[in-house]
C-alpha cells in the first residue's frame, strides 16, 4: 500500500501539460444544488473504453460527460517514473493487428519502437533451463513434439471459438464446463508441457489454469487472432511499445474533452426512466439520454441500479473477477544482461517473480526490466509488505542474469490486485459455466445502459486495443440511437 | 419484479406482533447530525448470522447495534402468504443434526414438524420414469450400481475434506481444479448417473455442476455430515419444517433486540482506525470498537472499506457468486397428489421447475407445494414474466400430477436471484481454484471487522443451521476482545 500512496507524487512530476489537475477540481457543490449537470451521453469511467466512446460521440455532434471514479484518467493505464524516465505500471505492449491501438497513437503524434528482442530468451522449466531465440519456449527436447501438438489443439479451439459470441460453437457447453487444467491433464503428459502451459495462462490471463473456463481461454486467444499472436514478442502482442509510455493517450484524449471529464466521481447510482438517465456521484448528478458503463463488471456490480438490472447481467458481474496482477519496473545502471547475449526475456517455473522483459529506455543510458507477479504468485505476494516483495523480485532475476541484479538503481511497484478503485488486473476472467450461461449479457443494453470496456470487446478483448474497439462499438449504438 | 412489489402488503398481513414496523423508523437525521450512534459492536446485517451474533453479544453484557439493507429482517428467510397460511420463501427445513436451529426453535417455542413423506417419490431421469419410496433415487436398474458407486465416491471425498478448513486437506489442490461436471464425467458412465448428479448439485447448490469446484461440493457435503445428510428427507436437511415457518424466529430475535436493529440501513463504508470502526449508512453512522459483517461476499463487496481490505479477502468477495434460485409455492383446494399415493417429491431431468415436495398444512385444510427453478433454469427463467413462469411451472406440476395441477388456488414466487439486496441464494459457491487460493479469508477477521454469515459456518454450511452457527462464533471472537 505504501506504493501506492505515494502515486500522486511520481505522476505529478510528469509534466506532460496536459492539465490533469484542472480537470479533478468539478464545481460539485453549487451545480449539485442547481439540478444535475446534462449532456446527451453519460460516460462512466475515463479508461481507454470511456475515453474513445467520449470522443467518438462527441465527433458526431452529441454533448458528452465522462466520470472518473480515480483521480486520473487512463483505467487500466497508469504512468509511473523511474530513473528519469516514464514507464507505464498498466497496460504497455502493441502488436501489429492492434490497429485501433496504433491508429489512436499515430493521430495523437506518440511513436511506438518495437520491444527489445536481440539475443537469447531464457527459459527454465520442469528442472530444464536454456537460451533459445524467436517465439517458441524451448523445452527439453523430448517434450517439444507434444508441446507443438498441444499448441496446436488450443490453435483449433481458439480458431472455433467464434468472437464476439463463443458460447454458440458447437461444443461451447463442454468446453465451458471444464478448466484449462482439466482440459491441460487431459491433453498433455510431458510434466514440462504442462508447466509450460499453466506459465503461459499465468502471464496472459493473470489467473491460474485451474481458475479458469477452457471456453474463455479459447475465445479469449480467439480475439487476439490466435494463441501464438497472445504469447508472441515479434508479431504479437508484446510487439512493441510507446515513447513516453503508453498512458500519456489516455491524457491527450482527456485533454481534448477538458472540463467535459470529472475525476473523483465515482458512479453510486444510475436511474432510468423513459426520458433519460440520471448518474449519481459523490460530486453531485449528471443527467443524460443515454449512459455507457465502462467499468469492468467487478467494478460495475457495485453500482446500484435502478431498476434492478436483469438477473443475467447482475449475475455475470458476480461472475467476472478480475486477475490477480503486481508490475515491477526495475532500473540498472547498464542494461548487463544483453552483454551476456539475453533478450532480457525469461520464463520460469521455479520463481515467484516472472514473466520478466528488458525494458531499458532506446538511448541505452541505462537498463530496465519489467515484469509481474501474475495469479497465484500476485495471490500470495499482494499482503506482503513492498520490502519483502523486493527481495524476491531481486533474487528471482539474479538466479538467472546474476548478481550484478541485487543492485538496482530503482524499483517501482504497482499492486493492481490490492487498489479498491481497479480491484485487480489485467481482465476479468470467467470461471467455467459462465460464458455459456451469462455471456450474452456482457455487451447486451439494459434499458438506456450500454456497455464498453475491454471485457466486451469483439477483437483483443483484455488489452488497450480492445477497450478502444469496445468504446467505438459502444458510441456507435448510442449514436444510432440518438 | 411484480411479485416483489407486494411483499410489504404480504408481510403486513402476517400479524407476528412483533413491531418490525417500529423498527424501521430510525431517527436518521437528527442523531446523524450530533454525531454516530455508539455500540460495543456494529452488525452488519440482519439474518441469523447477525441476529444470532447481536443477541449472544448482548447477553455477554456488550451493547450491539444491528444495520440492515433490506426494509425486514431475516436475511434469506423471508415470509409470505398463500391461501390463509404463513410460508417461507426463502429458507424453510431444518434436519436433525442442525442442532443449533433447533436449539433456537424450541428458546421461542416454535415446534417443528416432520417434512411429508408418505408414499411414494417419482423420478424420471434419463428416460425411466419410477415411482419408489425411501432415499435411494429409483434410477433404471442398469444404473443402480454405478450410482452407488459415484455415491460412495462423493461420501469418501467428503469424509477427507476437512471443516472448516477443506482447502488444506492432501490433493485438495487437485480436487479444487475441477468442476463437479469434470470430475462427474470423469467417475460416471452412465447417462442416468450422470443427470442424476447434476440434478441433485443443482438442488443442493443452485448451480450448475459445470460451475461448481469439486472441492467446494465435497466441503459443503463435510459442512452438512455427509453427501446424503444433504439430499434426504427423512434424517437430512429437508427432515422437518417449522409451524407458522422459519422467519418468525427471525423477527422474534428482532423483536427481542428491539430498537437496537435498524431497517433500511445498507452499511455503505466501514472505516477502522486504532480507537474503533465507523460503518456509514444512508441512515448516519455508528461507531463502534469491532464490527461483525454477515453479507454474504458479493453483497459484502460493495461496501467501501478503510483502509482497503487485503488483497486475498477483496479477491474472494470476487469469486464467490450466488447460486440462482426462484422459489414457489402453489396451493391447491386438495393434495390429490396424496390420493394417488404420492409423497409430493419429484426429481425430473425433463422439467425446468423441480424439485417440488408437498407442503399442505397439517391439518389438511387444503393441499400444497413447494418447490425451485434452481442454476440453469433460474438463470433462464429469472428474466421472463411472472405470468411465463407460471404457466411453466404447472405445466412441469401437470406432467406428473396430471391436469388437476393446472387449476391451483394461490401462487406465489421469490425470485432472489433477481433481488438487488439479495443478488440470488441459497448460497454462494466458489467456482474451481477459489477455495485453495482464496479460502483462508472467509473467516479471517481485517482488524476490527470479524465476518459471519453461512459461507463462514464451520458445519451446516449454506443453511440456517450454518449461519447461526457463524454468528456465534463471530460473537465468540469479538467478545474476547471486549
Amino acid at each position: 500500500m505504501g506504493r501506492q500512496a505515494d502515486a500522486p507524487t511520481r505522476r505529478a512530476a510528469l509534466g506532460f501539460g496536459v492539465g490533469m489537475a484542472g480537470l479533478a477540481a468539478a464545481p460539485a457543490v453549487a451545480e449539485a444544488a442547481a439540478g444535475p449537470r446534462r449532456a446527451d451521453v453519460i460516460v462512466v469511467g475515463a479508461g481507454f473504453a470511456g475515453l474513445t466512446a467520449a470522443r467518438e460521440l462527441r465527433a458526431a455532434g452529441h454533448s458528452v460527460a465522462v466520470l472518473e471514479a480515480d483521480d486520473r484518467v487512463g483505467g487500466r493505464t497508469k504512468p509511473g517514473q523511474i530513473a528519469g524516465e516514464v514507464v507505464d505500471l498498466g497496460g504497455q505492449w502493441v502488436g501489429p493487428t492492434q490497429t485501433r491501438l496504433l491508429a489512436l497513437a499515430k493521430a495523437m503524434g506518440v511513436a511506438v519502437y518495437p520491444q527489445y528482442a536481440t539475443g537469447k530468451n531464457l527459459i527454465d522449466i520442469a528442472g530444464h533451463r536454456a537460451a533459445y531465440q524467436g517465439e517458441i519456449p524451448a523445452l527439453e527436447p523430448s517434450a517439444m513434439a507434444e508441446f507443438a501438438q498441444v499448441v496446436g489443439k488450443i490453435e483449433a479451439l481458439s480458431a472455433a471459438a467464434p468472437m464476439p459470441d463463443p458460447w454458440t460453437a458447437p461444443g461451447a457447453e463442454a468446453l465451458d464446463a471444464q478448466t484449462i487444467e482439466s482440459w491441460l491433464l487431459a491433453n498433455a503428459e510431458t510434466p514440462a508441457v504442462r508447466s509450460a502451459i499453466r506459465l503461459i495462462v499465468r502471464a496472459v490471463l493473470s489467473s491460474e489454469a485451474s481458475q479458469v473456463s477452457m471456453l474463455a481461454f479459447a475465445a479469449y486467444a480467439s480475439a487476439a487472432g490466435s494463441f501464438s499472436e497472445l504469447i508472441a514478442t515479434r508479431g504479437g502482442a508484446q510487439d512493441a511499445v510507446f515513447e513516453g509510455g503508453v498512458w500519456q493517450l489516455a491524457a491527450k484524449m482527456a485533454a481534448d474533452l477538458g472540463p467535459a471529464v470529472t475525476l473523483g466521481a465515482p458512479a453510486v447510482s444510475i436511474a432510468q426512466d423513459d426520458a433519460g438517465v440520471t448518474v449519481s456521484t459523490p460530486k453531485g448528478d449528471w443527467r443524460g439520454r443515454y449512459v455507457v458503463v465502462t467499468a469492468p463488471p467487478p467494478l460495475a456490480s457495485r453500482i446500484a441500479y435502478a431498476p434492478a438490472l436483469p438477473a443475467m447481467r447482475d449475475g455475470l458481474t458476480q461472475r467476472m473477477p478480475l486477475g490477480c496482477v503486481i508490475k515491477v519496473h526495475i532500473a540498472y545502471a547498464r542494461p548487463f544482461w544483453r552483454e551476456q547475449g539475453l533478450t532480457g526475456l525469461v520464463l520460469s517455473d521455479r520463481t515467484e517473480f516472472g514473466p520478466w522483459f528488458d525494458h531499458s529506455p532506446q538511448d541505452g543510458s541505462h537498463g530496465a526490466l519489467v515484469g509481474f507477479y501474475d495469479g497465484g504468485p500476485a495471490q500470495a505476494w499482494a499482503d506482503r509488505s513492498p520490502d519483502e516483495r523486493k527481495t524476491q523480485t531481486l533474487a528471482d532475476i539474479a538466479r538467472y542474469f546474476g548478481e550484478a541484479a541485487q543492485s538496482p538503481t530503482g524499483y517501482l511497484e504497482e499492486v493492481w490486485t490490492r487498489a479498491p478503485l481497479h480491484r485487480g488486473g489485467y481482465v476479468c476472467v470467467p470461471g467455467p459455466g459462465v460464458l455459456t450461461a451469462f455471456g450474452p449479457a456482457l455487451r447486451a443494453p439494459v434499458g438506456r445502459i450500454h456497455w464498453a470496456g475491454t471485457e466486451t470487446a469483439e477483437a483483443w478483448v483484455g488489452y488497450i486495443d480492445g477497450a478502444i474497439r469496445s468504446g467505438e462499438r459502444a458510441a456507435a449504438e448510442v449514436g444510432a440511437l440518438l
